[in-house]
């Protein structure tokens, strides 16, 4: 079988022969259809990832096809068309993962290949709506998001939320989600184009966060936000203290812009403000967000697609974030 | 009557002779027999609130007897022994308080008098196992203790949590409220004396935050904390995100060690932490803590009590820190 291998860390992948996988007991052998990219892998081609271990498969995400059980897997799942919850080894407690939680593709292989062996209660029935790519594209940004939005977040229908940074595969997915249970979103780039996409798909607002004036401007044009879910932290982190309404909560699921350099206490406590870590989803999380993509019939927004063997290619499009969604890589093309 | 005023900010407050208060509408007229300190009273002196209006008689906390009745107010009231709930205009919303929201003693005059008029909602009756002088010092403190602890902080029993700065009225209501409901209670202190007290009070632990190894100690001696409950914030913050247990929750009501110089959002996300500000509580909130203070037979710690003309000592006393439990005034003495 053809894995796109990283040898070591800052090398380009490349496009390998291996021979095939072999499950372990309660593992099974998904036949990829097709993968997604997280900027998890790009962080992990540059070493910028706590624990690095190569030669490894990158990937996190796959859709696919069971087609070989190891010992003590269930026959029910042969053949059957899913996706991998890419989430391993949660453990009991629904607020947050055990210390073994660790995420499909680095340590364990993962779903840039052909094939790839994963325990068999991370499988999902694939969303019958949406083809291959779409659902190779669902399940780490669909798990982050739902967690993030729904679990952390609480979002009720009605509410208005800001969604920072909007772009990124996390991000469209909690757009997506967002406009589905009825809220009204605000969202921010520095890219026209990307805020122009996210109005036509359904945001009531759209904000330059580069615009100095851009906190005074989301005043005046919209409600004040009752949730913000935020990937950025920062030098501006202070500004989401300011426009959140009194009682809200702010979601943090990422940092990409470095520490905040003060935490505003006074405005926190005055304001009564929740502050929410948030990072990847329990079991019960990603069963609750296919349910969602289920009954609103959500898409993912897909960006580019690209072949297995473009892989370094689709790599390096994440690394300069011009993306709108997600970068997926079609397997069997 | 007579009243304790301050005249200007940064002056000493004076004890003066003034007529009888005339309750408005829907307001009573409370004859105090004890009042109680808080920190806010003497930032208020010092013009370190914001909108420190003078000449003002200051006081959020008292206990005494309804003497008269505006019109429209109850007469149930009137004989009354009642303490008073010391925030004005909540509002609806059980998760914020409204703009118009103000506390008790600035603007409107407060507790250290003989009399203070008060809007009939505000009253309660006093708990039947306090004595005035404790009746009077579980206002405040008690309400801010009980929405920090229990209702943004959602401590349960078996918990282990952990109150920073143990000396001040809210600290120490914070650990008797704690070690009521079944919480294994950790606390800090700069002071022994401070710490001896509190293991006296039933906390499992206490610690010294200016020890460098203050949080290598608490984690080789002690579980750790679920909860945290913090009014300092300061250069020292990102140890409470450090030592709070994964999927834990940290309680800010105030900041009185400065604006923390960094936010580790890493460390938030990755550990699923909740940061939640708390600021007073809602009459319900206040009603829950009479509740739980009856249930539990809580009496509130009382530091040192001054007769009402030596209040600017009593001032003094809270400027300088050294007090473990509630300062009080006695007024009927």
């Amino acid at each position: 079988m053809r894995a796109l291998l990283l040898q070591n860390v800052k090398e380009p992948v490349t496009l390998q022969s291996r021979g095939d996988v072999q499950p372990s007991p309660g593992e099974v052998v998904v036949r990829l259809q097709a993968a997604a990219l997280n900027r998890r892998d790009y962080w992990i081609t540059q070493g910028m990832y706590p624990g690095v271990r190569t030669p490894v498969v990158l990937g996190s995400d796959g859709a696919g096809v069971v087609s070989r059980l190891g010992k003590g897997a269930s026959e029910n799942w042969l053949n059957q068309e899913v996706v991998i919850n890419p989430g391993i080894g949660w453990g009991d407690d629904v607020r947050v993962q055990s210390e073994g939680f660790e995420i499909l593709g680095m340590p364990r292989d993962g779903t840039f290949a052909d094939e790839t062996a994963v325990p068999a209660d991370l499988l999902h029935p694939r969303p019958t709506h949406l083809d291959w790519q779409q659902s190779a594209a669902l399940p780490l940004a669909g798990l982050t998001a739902y967690r993030a939005l729904m679990v952390q977040g609480e979002l009720k229908a009605g509410e208005t939320v800001l969604v920072t940074g909007i772009g990124g595969g996390v991000a469209t997915m909690l757009l997506r989600f967002a406009v589905a249970v009825g809220a009204e979103v605000i969202v921010t780039s520095s890219d026209a184009s990307k805020r122009e996409r996210a109005l036509q798909l359904g945001a009531v607002g759209a904000l330059d966060y580069t615009d100095s004036e851009w906190v005074k401007q989301c005043r005046s044009l919209h409600k004040a936000p009752s949730l913000i879910i935020d990937s950025a932290g920062g030098p501006d982190y202070g500004s989401l203290l300011e426009l959140v309404k009194s009682g809200g909560r702010i979601v943090n699921y990422g940092c990409t812009a470095g520490a905040p350099p003060q935490l505003d206490l006074i405005r926190l406590f005055w304001k009564q403000i929740h502050i929410v870590g948030s990072t990847m989803g329990s079991p019960d999380d990603f069963a609750s967000m296919l349910e969602l993509v289920h009954r609103h019939q959500i898409e993912p927004v897909i960006d580019q697609v690209f072949p297995l063997e473009a892989g370094d290619s689709a790599l390096k499009r994440m690394a300069n974030s011009d993306q709108f969604g997600k970068i997926v890589l079609d397997i069997q093309s």
